[in-house]
């Protein structure tokens, strides 16, 4: 994958970012991959037709990296465009029709100013009957969180706890957009004002951490991001040419659910992240307890503290009490977002869900240096369109 | 599917073209069809985020059709995202993961106006290097013209063959957009000036048919339409449940190419069509000649030509020759576009190759009535996006 970052890849197109991160992906196979290898090529991305004015991405992207005359589709679920990729490439490989399949996810989304952004990733919610009554997915988001606060109890300073954690596990992370914990940023910015933090709730809840959509402040949201990912499916034999240790893909689930947010039973949890595990898990023969570590569609901070019930990883409603106690961090019980999460790696978003699968790559394959998860055998990865209309759940094993 | 059309759906939105059409799909089941039964929804759509500012449209029409949580998928291969929709749906069933899979094509273009369709279009071309020099799609296929006229001297009036035929069976088309002949349209337009035509060509010699890129006229581009389709895809055992007179599948194929033009060896001919059919042809163990009917992409005059060599059913420039002889007719050898094609039928881009399956559905169950096809066995679908850059075909039988 490119790092992700919202400045480095200014002169860059999606396609320079997607290319860049194909070869990165073809020249670490262990025993050599030739581009040509590929059978078809499946290109996640939500928007370049808006962020670039370049649509028919999956065609582009043979052509721009050779490998034509091999079919390409491009895939588009919101947010989890790169999740959806994964499970079409993976369901072509098991199907026998290819061997070896090219999954690509790319978003370049900082050429347009932050309110286009924002109004662009409300074509991913009802556009209609959400975005027309005003609604972005802060506000959205936002909903969800009160819903939360409400019916468990659940706080603000849990949602924090989140994103103090992946801003720890980001620093890790060379590819991740942001390196600093929360502590060093507010240093940074405290210094300007001749103000020093030592704690960093101080910072949080302070002026210099905004209020977005109550209660989600600007350290609850991911940053925008340009950049991309790519991984290679191939079928056990063709995986055993490549690399002495390839990692399995156990299973995949995927499920849809109301685009609006509005016409949901219950605000509190993400029904399609259930049901896409429900179908991940039963197909694998594993339970949630089995999972050494997940990455997670953290958007949001809630978004975080819920997927971590909706998994099975917590009770309903035990999820911000276990992030505060450090449950979800590299040394706990259940590492969530090693790599920094969305909040703090970034979210290009149709490169999110594959990014997802690099990291649970390197993980199973203990290439994660500092970041590295105590002996992982295995990895979920879980990718949300939306408020959820579309969630996508894939678990690996070494 | 919907009646394809240019005014009558200026009310709706993508969502209820789709929504009507997969209903039609549902209720003309024979044994009867519910929703519910549907496994995976995959919906071919090029652009709802530029024309309707709406992205998600999968997990929308899982939703808007009532049929959360199955998967949802929304495709994207520009002009093709309709074939290559089929092509993955066919994919999903044949590996055994979905036993029923429900594939939409839909496209709600008149919201925007001629000027901005056009520019939203060139967004399947590539836009920094074809759409940044000046080249719309028009310009891009005039040159493809061009060159077939130069190396095999082809000349126009073979293209307004196409044109001619492709409206005299649009006329029986209940679903298409013109139901007129060319005559019939030459004089309502020619009343209003007193002038009466007696042979079409002098009226589309006229400059009532305006050159539009040199040598294409107005009468040799598909005008812009909405519309929406849908087909039911079933393993054969469930397909024996709806009826007792399924279609089958042969084979499918599907190639890529560059996306510009200026990148290609040969403008006469697009190589991603002779792959993609050769690969269908082969799968299938069928040739050209067993094929008896196809529909083909004929986004403009010239690309019908060209595809009636690149499948194989003329050689190499004799394609225009054969339109002019009526070879391509409704009683000719090989008929092509029995339903219109994409000149007279309409073309709302993401619809198009489904609707091209719907009128092989239909024609092989022989439904067809006044533009009925003579006892087919075979009937072929060829759906291009762009220039060429990817070609989906399938071919279908009794």
């Amino acid at each position: 994958m490119t790092r992700f970052h919202h400045k480095i890849h200014e002169n860059k197109q999606g396609r320079d970012l997607l290319a860049e991160a194909v070869l990165e992906a073809a020249s670490s196979v262990d025993n050599g991959f030739q581009l040509r290898e590929a059978d078809a090529l499946y290109v996640g991305c939500f928007s370049s037709d808006v962020f670039e004015g370049q649509a028919h991405l999956g065609a582009l992207m043979a052509d721009y990296l050779g490998i034509t005359p091999i079919p390409s589709y491009r895939v588009e679920a919101a947010c989890a465009s790169g999740g959806a990729s994964i499970n079409l490439g993976i369901l072509a490989v098991s199907s026998g029709l290819f061997d070896v399949v090219l999954v690509g996810g790319v978003e370049k989304m900082r050429g347009l100013d932050t309110g286009k952004v924002t109004d662009t990733l409300a074509m991913a919610a009802d556009v209609s009957y959400e975005a027309a009554a005003g609604f972005t997915f802060p506000g959205l988001y936002a909903a969800m969180t009160r819903a939360h606060f409400n019916k468990y109890g659940t706080n603000w300073r849990q949602l924090a706890a989140i994103s103090l954690k992946n801003h720890e596990n980001a620093k890790k992370n060379p590819k991740a957009q942001y390196q600093e914990t929360i502590l060093e940023i507010a240093n940074k910015i405290g210094q300007r004002k001749g103000i020093t933090f030592e704690d960093p709730y101080e910072f949080l809840e302070s002026d210099f951490n905004p209020v977005i959509a109550d209660p989600l402040r600007l350290f609850d949201c991911c940053p925008i991001s340009d950049g991309a990912a790519a991984v290679i499916l191939a079928s056990e034999e063709k995986a055993r040419q490549f690399t002495d240790t390839p990692v399995y893909v156990q299973s995949f689930g995927q499920a849809s659910d109301t685009l609006a947010l509005q016409d949901r039973a219950d605000l509190t949890s993400i029904k399609a992240s259930k049901l896409a595990a429900k179908q991940a898990y039963a197909s694998a023969g594993l339970e949630p307890k089995d999972i050494s570590f997940a990455c997670v569609h953290d958007c949001f901070t809630i978004a975080e503290m819920i997927a971590s019930e909706d998994l099975g990883f917590f009770s309903p409603g035990e999820g911000g009490k276990a992030a505060e106690q450090g449950r979800t961090g590299l040394q706990g019980d259940i590492p969530i977002n090693p790599d920094g999460g969305l909040k703090a790696k970034g979210h290009p978003v149709g490169a999110t869900g594959v990014a997802m699968v690099v990291e649970v790559f390197k993980q199973l394959r203990g290439e994660c240096g500092e970041r590295q998860v105590d002996d992982p055998v295995y990895g979920l990865a879980h990718n949300v369109g939306g408020t959820g209309a579309t969630v996508t759940v894939q678990i690996f094993g070494r």
